[in-house]
């Protein structure tokens, strides 16, 4: 190895180095990525299905009660199908994003199952965190669309959507429930391991040789949209209508990272410098091994 | 420099590369910092303020419409005053965390101003987003407060929201507008460059020498919500009643990081394999220089 080559290590050490030492922290953006196919044209030409496509729904709607107004926090639930829900954020997608796609599948059917204050709620305000909130792809918004929907039903909510976060890490999205009617079918699946839009939505065009802006990745999304409805609905029904809602992460449990998260986050750790439950080694050197 | 090290420097550079080459995405948690203060004891005694501590307020409620239910999106907007709405927020944090303290304060001091329905919208829904959602450390939840305040009351919430995490992304939180009544005055001040929880704090506990959990932390984070609370009202009257709101941040604006996101992002970009906006080499190193 030359000199020229070894200070080039070590310049390049010193700077990951610097990253750790100082506690300069990170999450972020473009990755060298040189070989990305271009838009694929094998699409399915069956059509999505076309009701409830984002208007109010008519059905079952009540009248706001006289002089009432909006009903104290939490606002009721009552039990919802999963794969009508899922269907619905599916074809809610390309109308108003990821975040709009779940909020309003679930308020929507909560329209037509309970009634008001849902058929009332003006689901465009669930706009904003499409694509990680203005294209800055943070919190992917179909998470915060439901973390939404879940703080309105519910006090538990902490639970319910750590679990819901967990979940979402560690599943292959998309799933296959919309083989039948999905513009594009038997797509690639990746696992994000994160539930930052920049990440989930890179690693599957990535793995899949599709662009941000090509229609397979906007389908890709439309299904992780439903497929994290339905994931809501069953953790709904389960916490507040079946009452056997069992948190497979525990709150504070701290994963695979436990190595890491031990030492750097929580009230008892040792540094207590962090907040995260997602991967670190993403961006950070395990600067133990 | 013997062989042991120099491998050790190559096998640094391999993982790094491989971060670039293959896609490895990123954003994550734990640093290696090693010296992280204890919690400090000078706090002031003055009592922060009480008024409007979270409850709706009383003044000038107006009553629902006798069988009116919500308006119809977007809802109304009437100006309001940065300061008064940045001291509400800044009392509220404590009660709720930073989503609920944005806003709670926007639709409280709505409530007030406007009216219904405003006076009826319960502001517990909007405790999710506390600690990036669930303790995770995505987005910053003051960020997502205002973001879903944003989108309730204009159509126009895209370039509103783009400014506002600009905005932060480079502001020196917190600002000393509370001086005179905080728990903690005087404290260190650190950019985030991100609009990520997880390195907005850290950023700052490692500046100031204190951890997640101090009360010192609490405070920061309380005034940072003032501020979030502040500027989007700036903006949202500049928009909406003064019609005078002029982006410093062009939407598709890539600002220092113009070198890297060219290539990566947007749907004229010759990769368009990115998601992003925000600092990229905080996670990413460099592949072209």
């Amino acid at each position: 190895m030359d000199e020229k080559k070894l200070a080039q290590l070590e310049k390049s050490l010193s700077r990951r180095k610097f990253l750790c030492d100082a506690g300069k922290f990170a999450a972020g953006a473009a990755v060298g990525i040189s070989t990305i196919g271009l838009v694929g044209c094998s699409t399915n030409t069956a059509e999505p299905p076309k009701e409830n496509d984002g208007e109010k729904p008519e059905a079952q709607q009540t009248a706001a009660p006289a002089n009432q107004g909006l009903p104290e926090w939490p606002w009721p639930y009552k039990k919802l199908d999963p794969e009508k829900v899922a269907k619905r954020a599916y074809t809610y997608y390309r109308k108003g994003g990821c975040m709009y796609a779940v909020a309003g599948a679930l308020i929507d059917e909560m329209a037509e199952v309970v009634g008001y204050p849902y058929n009332e709620l003006p689901t465009n305000m669930y706009k904003y965190g499409g694509a990680g909130v203005a294209y800055w792809g943070t919190l992917c918004g179909s998470l915060n669309g439901a973390s939404a929907v879940i703080n309105m039903v519910t006090k538990d909510f902490g639970k319910i959507i750590n679990e819901l976060l967990t979940w979402y890490c560690e599943f292959p999205f998309p799933s296959d429930r919309y083989e039948e009617y999905c513009a594009h079918p038997g797509q690639v699946t990746t696992v994000s391991g994160s539930p930052l839009c920049h990440i989930s939505v890179s690693k599957w065009a990535n793995a899949a040789g599709k662009k941000i802006h090509s229609d397979e990745k906007a389908d890709r999304c439309a299904k992780l949209s439903g497929d994290v409805a339905a994931k809501t609905v069953e953790l709904l029904n389960a916490a507040l209508v079946d009452g056997n809602f069992t948190p497979t992460a525990a709150l504070n449990d701290k994963g695979e990272f436990e190595h890491c998260l031990s030492c750097h986050t929580g009230e008892e750790s040792t540094l207590d410098n962090v907040i995260a439950k997602q991967n670190c080694l993403d961006c950070h050197d395990d600067h133990n091994k």
